[in-house]
């Protein structure tokens, strides 16, 4: 017996078929005996819809009114799915964010959850009865409705799991959970059973697109479990869980993640003088830019060499906004590359396993890959590569740190 | 500068460009000084969509959650409104039922309205803002979203309206007001400027569909002046008001009203022994069939014939009920019609005028028209007609109580 908030996304709920396949799937578990809490998002193309009428009115509607516009059509989906668990004869109620007091602050489109009132949710759960929850909606404190931005139904489920003190929140997916690295590139990836907080957060930020970064750091901020699984083949998933757990038993890498959308700029010959890096960076991010790696080396000649990764997109913007950089700080020449990858492997055993990074480093000498860059947390090690190289440095990487399976990754 | 709460139904709100269109309309009463509530429908289609979506899933969905469901469709339309309003440089705020509470009883689908809060309305009133309001819908004291059933909408309206004590509450169809009778039957026929609450009530009932009756019960119990006007072609609409203004001017009749939609049946030789009458009509309202006029008459020789009328599509059903009930009175035979017609006449005059009902049967004698059944209230007569002379009647009691316009009706 336990109390699980489970999250179903567009694609789980995108027609009626489907909600009806996942009020089946809720009403399998609560047979078993469970307490159930559903959050679930807007039919998937419904969010759409709804912003491309508004777009017909204006360019720039009012985010308050955006808010009561796009919160519709989560509604349209507790109603829908609530109908269809009645229809199997499982007791249940839907509650829209304003109803059970999903308090956010008030930046429409964006709002932070600031406070959930559970008293609600646990009188039902008392009565037997499933509760659906509309994600991604809230309500401030003047009574506005507000959303949490996209993917912020993964965000309300973590909320509502841990203001329930749930035992565990699982996020039902397209895919049936994380992977050692990306099975499209390497057949023999692996599914993870668990993976920590922080390894994670790291395999989301570098590329791994499972889930919501926001999510995954609000879940390890609250303590809450987190199992992502998916909502169309049967399995366990992948448990997020604590640093700690079965420690002993960890692989010292728990995977590798990758991004091929990256590109790189170098300013060659920066006179080494104080302030030289915000000059550089300051005109790039008034730019609207986002810039991930950043690498300096001081070489003899009291000159240095500046480069930084971008996003692909933004690579001829940003080698213009250099161009002007340059000649204001006298530097030699500003040199890019827009055909490279970056590599990392991710895992918490590092911290205690010493000669992590040369294994890595002896892996891609050995298949005569260069490393462009280097870059280097606690649980992670980056390096930036040519693009033509990122397939085989993943298998090798992959093999090279026992990740591979033995059977082939279907 | 008055106070004017504006409905729009589903048609004047059905796409975008209505939308703007509507704005426009707003915009420009606002920029007269007007402050101004607008109460909105869903947009057409958009509540049967969603009907339809549940009842794919659920043959017997649950009140509740329907409602969750249907009352999406006010709520995209609010937003949508607010922001073509704000588009036009027009200060506006949207608002469902729950967000003003709009405070309903528990009955879902078919809620009625308690108590409306006008504090948060006021407020924004008084810094200027075009208020615009989700119609159809409101909030159970336990938070739960309900709405007011078909037609709601004007109910909303007039509710807002006497709230606020608004100056007028305006009913934007797809007509032009209200009309002595069917301009599609008797092109003679004439826009009322105005006409009382009472004939307005027997005229909606008899057939004209106009306003909900809900919505003018509503209105007259709490002397909110109504105005009904087109969303589409300009005009002043007829005002329905209290009786006594400028009564000496009404004419002795406001309106000829008329239904082709009924179905007449006769018990022959019921004997007349107490109760007869619940006894014939007990099966009849058991089978969920509403009766409209009826008529008994005692004849000499103790027994009585009892006639009733019932709409058009019940009548076989109707017929089947009444042969069993004549084998358990002993009466003599069921008989029927169902190509017969109601033509009333309505107006408060007719009160303080003798002969009304004389002269109208004498209109309908002069064009050889036979009165089959005859039922008469304070402010209307109604005879049931064989239904091909029904053109003629309408078109010869309108000119006989000189409701005839100088002009042809366009």
């Amino acid at each position: 017996m336990a109390l699980y908030v489970q999250k179903f996304g567009g694609t789980s709920v995108g027609s009626v078929e489907r909600i009806q396949a996942v009020a089946k799937n809720i009403k399998a578990c609560r047979d078993e005996g469970h307490d159930i809490v559903v959050v679930v998002s807007a039919m998937s193309g419904e969010t759409n819809r709804l912003l491309a009428l508004s777009a017909e009115i204006s360019a720039d509607p009012s985010p308050r009114e955006l808010d009561v516009l796009v919160s519709t059509g989560e509604q349209v989906t507790i109603a829908l799915l609530s109908i269809a668990l009645q229809e199997l004869g499982c007791d249940s109620k839907s509650y829209t964010g304003d109803q059970i007091k999903i308090l956010t602050d008030s930046s429409h489109t964006k709002a932070r959850i600031k406070n959930i009132d559970v008293a609600r949710m646990q009188e039902d759960l008392k009565q037997g009865r499933v509760i659906v929850v509309a994600g991604f909606q809230g309500v401030d404190e003047q009574g506005n409705t507000t959303t949490l931005g996209r993917g912020g139904s993964d965000t309300s489920a973590v909320a509502v799991a841990a203001a329930l003190k749930a035992d565990e929140c699982q996020i039902y997916t397209d895919v049936d959970g994380v992977y050692t690295t990306d099975p499209r590139v390497c057949e023999k990836a692996r599914k993870l059973e668990r993976i920590t907080f922080e390894e994670m957060l790291e395999m989301a930020s570098l590329g791994s697109k499972v889930l919501q970064i926001r999510s995954v750091e609000f879940a390890g901020k609250y303590q809450v479990p987190l199992r992502v699984l998916s909502s169309f083949v049967e399995g366990e998933g992948t448990l997020i869980t604590f640093e700690g757990v079965e420690k002993m038993e960890q692989p010292v890498i728990s995977g590798i993640a990758f991004n091929r959308n990256e590109a790189k700029l170098t300013l060659v010959g920066v006179p080494d003088i104080p302030g030289a890096a915000s000059r550089i960076l300051g005109p790039v991010s008034a730019a609207n830019i986002e810039v991930d790696m950043i690498v300096q080396n001081i070489a003899e000649d009291k000159t240095t060499d500046f480069t930084f990764t971008v996003d692909r997109n933004d690579y001829q913007r940003v080698k213009q906004v250099l161009e002007s950089v340059s000649e204001d700080l006298g530097a030699q020449s500003v040199v890019g590359d827009n055909s490279i990858a970056k590599v990392s492997i991710v895992g918490v055993g590092m911290r205690s396993h010493a000669g992590v990074a040369s294994k890595m480093f002896d892996c891609l000498a050995s298949e005569n890959i260069n490393i462009l860059m280097i870059s280097t947390s606690e649980i992670k090690i980056s390096v930036v590569i040519e693009e033509k190289y990122l397939e085989l440095a993943v298998r090798a990487l992959h093999s090279a740190f026992d990740l591979d399976s033995d059977a082939v990754a279907e």
